[in-house]
Formats: C-alpha cells, structure tokens, sequence
C-alpha cells in the first residue's frame, strides 16, 4: 500500500473546470476530493469494524475458557490490544512499508520513526497521498490488522500463560514480527514481487498469529487435566452465549476486514468490488457452518456449537485470501472446506498433544494456508509455486522468530503460571478480579461433569 | 427493487462536459458516479446493520431460553443465518425478483437461477444497473431480510422443536416463501401494483416471520408445564442481560433496516429522507419502551424488564412499513400503541394456550399488521384496502404454504423432540453441547422457583 | 451547530456548469450536494455508533452491579434512553440551539418546540440548511449526547435508587439541564463567546453526567454493607464478561462520538481531521489501559481487569475535548493520565464514603475536567482560563440543579429503596424480572466471600 502514495500528487490539479473529474477520463467520474473522501471512509468504517473483531475474540475465548479464568482471558485482550496499538504507532507503521524496500534495494531505506498523522485541517496540496487516502485513516485501518494477529494469539495458550510475559511477546510481535513479514507483501517487498497473493490476510494475518500460537503451545505445554494418558479430555468452559457472540461479532467485523482490503472506494468498480467481497465474505462463513453442521452430525450423531462456531470462522479465514475473484458459489464451497480442515485438524492436533483451547491453530493456521492456496483456483494472476512461496517464508520466519522469543521470555520471565494457580485460576492467583464472585463454579481442572454430580460436590 | 433497474442505463452517458451532472439538472448534484457508489454503500452499511440482527435475535432468544436449551437455541440461530445464505443464493434472489412478472404477465419471465454477482472490476457501462446500485451489495442487502424472516421463526418455538426440522423448514422459508411472497410488493408484482404500502417490511418481512412461527406453534403445542389446566405458569429464562443485549443489538440494526430500504442516498432528498428515517425509527423503539413500562407498571404493579425489551421491539416492527412520513411524535405514538399490543396479544396467545417462548408473534405478527394499518395514517398514498390486501394476501399465503411444510414436516421427519429430551434439555439430548457446563442450574420443566427452593432441591 | 445554519443557503446556486463545484473555488472538491450528503453521512453512521453506547453503558453497568440488581440495571438503561430520546424530541433539541442566543442578547429568541424534522423529499432549495446537513441527521446525532449523558447517571446510583424517580430525574436531565449547558457552549453561547474549548463534551456531555452522579451519590448515600466503620468493603458484581463487553461497546462508539463531532466530511480536510480523531481517540483508550494496568500492578501487586476497564473509559473520557490536535503520543499521554486520575480518585472517593457502583464518577467527571484542561497543551486557540470558566459554569450549574432535582424528588417520590429491598434485590422487590432465576446466587448485601464459604451458605 506504499506505491500509491508515489503517484497521484502531480495529476489533477489545475485542470480545466469543463474537464475536471478527469480521473478517469469521463465527466461522470467521482471528483478527486470525492475519491479521497470514500476512499479514507472506506478506512474509518472498515477500521471500526476491524476493532470490533478484538471485543469478538475478547468475548469468544472468555466463553471458551473455564469460569475461573475469565476474567484474565479478558484482561489478557483488552491488554493486547492497547499493546499492539502503542506499538504499531511506536515501530509498526513506519516499519511494514519502507522497511519492505530492504529486500527490493539491498539497504535500509527509511529510518524506522513513530506514525505521523497529516497535519489538522490538511489541504489536498499537503495531503501525504491524495490520490490514496487520509494518512489517519490509513494508520487506524493497518493498527487494526495488527492488533487481530495478536488477539489469535491469546486464545490458543489461554489458562496457563502468565499475564507479563505473555503482554512481552505482544510487543514483539505487534513491534516487529508482524510489521516486518507484513511488509514483504503489502509493503511492496519481495513475495509482493514474486507474485504472492494475500488479499486481506490469510497468510499475513491469520497464519502469522496461528503460528505464534503454535509456537507458543508447544512450548507451554497442555494444561493439567487435559491428556490423560492417550484419552483426550474435554474440559469444561464458561459460557457458550458468551463465544456464540464472539463469532457473530467477528463475522461482522470481517465485512471491515476484507471490504476495505480493496483500499479504494472511489470508482463504479471498486465499489462493486467491494460489494463482492462482502456478499462472498459472509457466504465463506455460511460455507463454513453448514459443512461443520453435517459433519459433526455425521461423526458424532449431534452437532457440536463450539465446532459450528469454529467453523464459521475457518470459513472466514479461508475466504481472506481472496474474497474478491470466486462466485458466491465458489465461496461457500471454500468456507466450506474451511470448516472440515477445523474439524480434522483439532483433531489431529489433539493426536500431538497440542493444547489450543479455543481452536486458534486450526481456524487462523490451517485455514488461513488453506485459503491461501485456494486462490489459484479463482484468480488468473495466481501461481501455485508463488502462494507456496509466501506460505514457506512467512510461515518460517513467524515460527523461528516466535519460538526464539518464546524461548527467552520462559529463560528469564518464565512463561506458565504454577500447578497450584492453574487449579485455583488465574482469576484470583494472578489477577484480583474474578468473573463471577457470585455463582458457584467448579474450582479445579477436572474433566467436564453431569450436573448431578456438580451438585453434590 | 426490480424497477430501477430497466432505466437508467440509458441516460448520462455521452453528455457534455459542462453540463456533466444533469441527473437532476442542476451542476450541485453529486456525478452519477458518486451517486452510484453512495447508493451501493448505503446497501454495504444497511447490510451489515441487519447482518448484525441476526446476532440480536440469538442474544434475545438464548437469553429467553431455559439455560438447558441455550446452547440449542444458539446452534439454530447461527444454522438458520447459514441456510438462509446459501438458500437465498440459489433460489431466492432470482425468485424475488423476475418471479413479479408472473403475477403481472400470466406467465413465468425468467428461470429461477444462481445470483450471480458483477465481474470483477466492472465498468459503469457494464454495470447492471449503473443508475442504482452495486449488484453485490443489493444482493447483500436483501439478503439479510430473508434471514431475518428466518430469525423471527425460532425464538417462537424454542425448547421444543428439533434442530434437523427446523432448518428443513428454513429451506423452505427463505429459499421459496419468502422471495415469492417479496416479489409480489418488492418485485413489482400484484399487491405493489394494487398500491399495497410496506416501505421496510413490516409485513413483507415480519408477519412473514410471525405467521410462520404461529403456524408452527400451533402445530407443536406448548411446552411440557407452560399450561397447567387453565393456569400459565412463567417458565425461566437464562439470562436477561443477554436478552437485553439482543434487544439493543436489534435496536441498532433496526436503523440499517428501515434506513438502506430508502434504497438510495445520492441527492439531498435521498439523505434527508434517510435521516428522517433514522430519527423516526429510533423514536418509535422509544414509544414503545415507554408504553409498556407504563402498562406493566399498571398492570402489575410493577414494571417488567421482559415486557419492556418486547415493547421496543414491537415499536420498531411498528414503524417499519412507514418509517418516512411520520412526524417524530406521531412515529412515538405509532411505536407506543406497538408495545400496548405487544402486551395485550401475548396475554390473549397465552388464553388460547399458544407457546411462544420469545413473544416473536405479539412482536412481528401483531406490531406488523398494525405498523401496515398505521401507514394510512401518514402516507397520503396510502389505501386502507389496499393495506388490508397485502396483509391478507401475504397472510393467507404464508400461512397456508407454513402449515403445509410444517405438517408434512411432522409426518417425515417428526416435529417435537421426546419428552425425556425436553425434560433434560435439548442440549444434552440433541446437542454434544452445554452452554454453561460449571454452572448449577434447575434441571427440568419446573415454573420458575425461589432462589431458597433452588438451593434446596 | 446554529451557526452553519446561518449560512450557506444563498451560496453555491445558478452558478455557471463550468465553475459549479465552486465551494472552495476548485473543480477538484465535492459538488455541495455530495458535501450535503456526506456530512449528514457522517451524522447518521455517528449517531448510531453513540446509539450503540447505550448498550455499552447497559453491558457495563449490569456486569458490575450485583446478580440480584441486574434486571432493574438494564431497565434503567433501556428506559433512560428512552425518556431521552423522548424529551430531546419535546423540548431539548429546540431549547439548545435557540436559547443560547438568551444568553448573547438577553432576551429568549425562541420559543421552545417540538424538534421538526425536514419534510419527506426535501430539495436542496427547501432545506433547513443545504450548507450544513440534513436536519434529521442533526437530531439524531445530537440526541445520542443527550442520552449519553443521562446513561453516565445511572451506573453511579445502581442498586439502590429507586426506578420512577431515577427516570423522573432524567426527564430534568435530558429535557432541560442538558440542553440549556450545551446550548452555553455549542449553541454559541457565553461560553462558547468567551473561547472555551470542549470538542465532543469531556466537560458538556462527561462531566455534566458525573455532576448529576456524585449530587445524587451523595444524596442517596452509600449501598448497605458497602463502608463498615472505616473499612471499605468490596461488594461482588455479577459479571465481568458483560462488563468487559459494554467497555469495548463503549470504545467502539467514541469513534461515532469524537469523529463525528467534526462536525463536516465533505472535503480534504474535514475527512483527515476525522482520520486523525479516529486514530487518537484509539490510543489514548490505549494509553488509559496500559497506565492502570501498570499502576494496578504496582499499587496491589495484581492487575484488576475492573480498574483496567475504568481505565480505558479514563483515557476515552480524557481525549473527548480535544482529540484533534494531539499527535498520536500525546493522545496516549492524555488518555494514560486519564487512567491514572480513574485509580486515584475512585480511592478518593471511597475515603469521603461516596459510593459510585461503577465508577462513573472517577471517570466521566474527573477525566472529564482534565481532558478539559489538557486542551491547552494542544490547541493553540485554547486558554487555561477560559477552560477554568467553563468547567466551573457548567459544574456549578450542572451540580446546583442536578441537587435541587434530587431534594425535590427525595421530598416527593423519595429516591431510595427501602432496606429490605436492598437487601433482596431490585428485581425481586422493584421489578418483576429476576435476571437470571434459575441459577444460584448470593443473596444480601455481605461483601465478596470465597466460593467455599458460598457453597456452605
């Protein structure tokens, strides 16, 4: 999203009234300072909604964590975003584009520097790109991005990962490894070069935050309780409204997410486009719910919530990639095959012992490659060698350097909380607040119970 | 809907620069272009508005729900969104529309096909309708009112009806009945021709919704303890704080609702129009929290939260045929005399021993019969005859087509889950899920008890 | 906002084609109906982002009271907003506009009345003013304000004021005290003569919401059990889940709240003002999270997720006056110094045995006036005096008036519950809604206990 800003400021001025939107050539054209206005509105409306989407993974993992733990899954996102958000101003923006150009010139060609907002009540003459959009807008639109690969990120280790370390490897990642590998695609470096195609955020997003949970998961461990012996079992959560919400919220918030990923709102076909995106966005996650449906149905005899849940959200991430090119048909049956690789991958992960406690790796992980890769289906600019090429090197690059820092975080912070404050809850060892001092809950880490037996412990 | 779109193509194309913007002959006017796009995001906005509702109607009827039916009752909002989705893709966008024709010609104009949306970075000389809108945010918009018909259907029958049923139903609901019964007013079919007045839906929409749920009722009979001889006896609910959200949830909504069925924002009448709009639906949610505050406090003594969240909701069904020409204190009053009926048509389905867990028929049938009536009040267009056409017309229809699936439904695949299902709780017989699994809660179908009683048992 | 009203109908008509888009002599800016129609875009998308406040403060308010008291927390809410829209409609929206001429010419100009929105279809030629925005829009967004302020109220006075006279209070609230400050300030009245700086109301909506809390805290008195002696006892909420959800409700709609009080979206500079008032308000919220979690960690060893939420509303609260000319680090200054102001004056507070059940207090009053003072970092127009002069007037005024309101209704009505509802809940005594009946909860007002200490209760 840098090379706009390289053009546009030399055309359109003092052109002659009788040919003025000459923007395209013809009088029916939105006039420049329309184009601009829709275009940084495109941001603003897309950028609340992509806010929005950390009060739906704040919502979704509360409800998927047990009641003893909820209040710090809460803390742990509302901290993440406030993290990410002082970061990207701090390091993030400034790094994702010109650091992008290391790779395309062999050197550094900007200073990393805070985020400089245009100046109040800015003229199109100083405009930092005004054939692009308001520089705020833009900011506000990208932080968002960034603060959704950290909430990812939180639910996958939940109930078993300090708070302070935890909030460390934010930094780390809202700072520097997100922005950076962000670059390569969005900021015009390499795999944008090469050809990768990432729309909205598959791979840049999405799979970056699963990978830091994966990374993340393996070195915390499961939590206690959770793999008995080769039995895997299936502890109890809080409250399934509460991460019903969360998806709905998310699936709101991602109209935002890919809808404004088309970064212009300007033109007849923009605004097309970005009525495709929407219409194919919520098909995705349609897709999604309904193949999760049938086939929690078919393997189990009884649909699950929490799989149909998840399932919409894979077909969400699947969709990402390439939310513009498919047919609505094309879309559902690529959420749809989202929702089966959440299925089978929770269940192979449980087969490796990997505790992702809201299914953060399936979802973001699996169907962000998956949705990836599906992009050759339906866009002609697509290769499969490049898609594998932007998968493999983001993908590498997120796991080493997120293990790396994982590694020094439990070598001097230490990264789990101890056996007696995961039985007792995080909510009362490591935070003061519980969720619910009011209600009897089950303290401990054993498996989910029948009521009765509830009642008479 | 259908109407714009057989003009328009053929004007502003070609004309001279300098009288370029010859929509309305004036040079203030916004480009065509500008137009084009304002009207598309206005669908954008609207949709995702109404997208929103969805998450409304589950909050509302999980919280109105027993707690051993929650997680159920989430499963069958998020599912029946989902086939509303694919169904209104395959069948009932094409349906919606050219099937009008046949009620005006004698014969069928078109096949029923896929929606297929704008190629991708369309032009506005191959846009479908460069006079109006963005096929794909059309398509979105309309979208979501066949969802939300669907939505109405299962609060009403909550508790009792089994999952597999329901959504066969809903295949039905949105993939036929309701884009024929649409096409007959939205399509420009026979009751729009016969000058029948619905601007958003307040039959077309919602006592489509309610006469399916009445029917549907009907045909499954009551809960196990609702009636217990001549006596109605007040079940629990989980959660009214979740109920409450819902409510607001829909509140706001309710805004894209009435607001995008403007169905264009490019000239200053446009705008204003939907101003007035916003204003006047927000005005008669309020008139209608107001009645039945006041009316419960009458009534009883005491004020009930439940009464007044269906009081709101009944103003913004009431509103919803006419939401344009009402001065402010008459969209009050229209929405007061909403949350008075609400009040008075639950009691009087409770005599005729008519379950209907949310309130969904008192809400959108009654509040949509009365919101159609109400529009001759203000509308100098409006015919009283004609009003009542379209309510009986639509009704009848919709009733007729409901109870027949629902019967042949019942003879297939049976209705009612089993008593000892029901009695334990759709979520551990019917679901691998329960909403809250630390929690004690009342198992079985027990009136509403005191807290001491409870701890007791 | 009278102002714009003033102007603009004599300009930009019968203007040559070749010179039409003349507003700021450039052909490159928006045709005035595109201008008309984005401004009042921009106050329809913002008023329904305040609207959406509401449902924060309701999430808020009955996550934090006690399970016993959360029925009646959101009738108040629901109804508050309700009254407010109602009588912003009779008498506010007229009597802040005009009447802040009173105070220029000393003589009422005139009279107050119904708010009048534009006739349906209005033309450019016959709106109220074609320079400014859709009267509607005006009305619908101004509304929200009004509301917001009377919704600050009620969380501080929870769980043991009665309904009737709450709503009677808010009657006053919202058809007269609000209005007639607002109309000192953004009517163009003395205050606003006299240079004050509040850009979106950290003084006019915030703290004139906190004056009426801590009157009325003070007259009501604190909650049973709520100081024993010198002690401060912490009584239990019902949910932090709602009240981390009405937090990130809240966030969400001060993008509505702060952005749209720009007031204008129809050129460059309009559109990237929004942009950066979007991005600041975001990092000073930011910096209210980061500042209390810290501070809470250091002060208690622990972090509170109550605190960091208060917080977050601090830093929001804070960036409210002026939210445009800070940079996005002095934005997370403001706001992290708002959180630090929530911590120590909640302490404050309790030392005087105020007590404010959700904080509305620390929060909207205290970081009201700071980020009212803070403007003089900023804003280069801005005066410490004229700051000083307007957060005295309108406490002084809010807070004589708010108290003649409360000892009237206290002669008449009486305000409090009596002691044997507090002790049994709202709901059951006041309302006839439990919120949650079938689960178990403490009853009375003892503070926080163990669960164990409950299990055997």
């Amino acid at each position: 999203m840098t090379l706009p800003r390289a053009i546009g400021l030399a055309t359109a001025f003092f052109v002659l009234p009788s040919f003025s939107f000459a923007s395209d050539g013809s009088s029916n054209a939105a006039s420049p300072d329309t184009v601009f206005i829709f275009n940084s509105l495109l941001f603003l409306i897309g950028g609340f909604l992509v806010f929005w989407m950390a009060a739906g993974f704040a919502m979704l993992e509360a409800g998927l964590v047990r009641s003893k733990n909820v209040a710090m899954q809460l803390t742990k996102n509302m901290s993440l975003f406030a993290v990410a958000a002082t970061l990207y101003y701090l390091f993030g923006y400034n790094l994702m584009y010109p650091l992008g150009q290391w790779f395309i010139d062999g050197f550094v060609s900007a200073a990393v520097g805070l985020a400089i907002l245009e100046p109040v009540a800015v003229t199109r003459e100083l405009a930092d790109d005004y054939s692009y959009a308001a520089t705020g807008s833009d900011f506000f639109f990208q932080l968002m991005f960034c603060a959704t690969t950290a909430s990812i990120v939180s639910g996958a280790l939940a109930e078993r990962i300090k708070l302070w370390p935890f909030l460390a490897f934010t930094v780390v990642l809202t700072g520097l490894i997100y922005p950076l590998q962000a670059s390569w695609k969005w900021g015009g470096g390499f795999l944008d070069q090469a050809g990768f195609l990432d729309f909205a955020g598959s791979t840049v997003v999405h799979s970056v935050g699963g990978w830091a949970a994966l990374t993340g998961a393996l070195i915390l461990g499961p939590r206690i309780g959770k793999y008995n012996g080769d039995k895997v079992m299936e502890l109890p959560w809080s409250d399934l409204s509460l991460a019903a919400l969360g998806t709905f919220i998310l699936w709101l918030g991602w109209f935002g997410f890919n809808g404004a990923s088309q970064l212009a709102m300007g033109t007849v076909g923009d605004i097309a486009d970005i009525s495709r995106i929407f219409a194919n966005t919520n098909a995705a996650a349609a897709g999604g719910v309904l193949s999760t449906l049938i086939l929690s149905q078919i393997l189990h005899d009884k649909p699950s919530l929490m799989v149909v849940l998840n399932g919409a959200l894979g077909g969400l991430v699947a969709i990402t990639a390439e939310p513009l090119y498919p047919s609505l048909g094309m879309a559902t049956l690529i959420g749809g095959l989202g929702g089966i690789i959440v299925v089978f991958v929770t269940i192979g992960l449980d087969k490796l012992k990997i505790d992702d406690v809201v299914g953060a790796i399936p979802v973001h992980l699996a169907c962000g490659v998956w949705g990836t890769l599906a992009v050759v289906f339906t866009n002609p600019d697509a290769s499969i060698l490049a898609q594998l090429y932007g998968i493999g090197a983001i993908g590498l690059f997120t796991a080493l350097a997120s293990a790396l820092v994982w590694w020094l975080l439990s070598l001097t912070m230490g990264l789990r909380v101890g056996i007696e404050t995961e039985i007792a809850g995080l909510d009362i060892a490591e935070l003061s607040s519980e969720a619910f001092p009011e209600h009897l809950r089950q303290v401990g880490d054993s498996p989910k119970q029948a009521p009765e037996t509830l009642a008479e412990a």
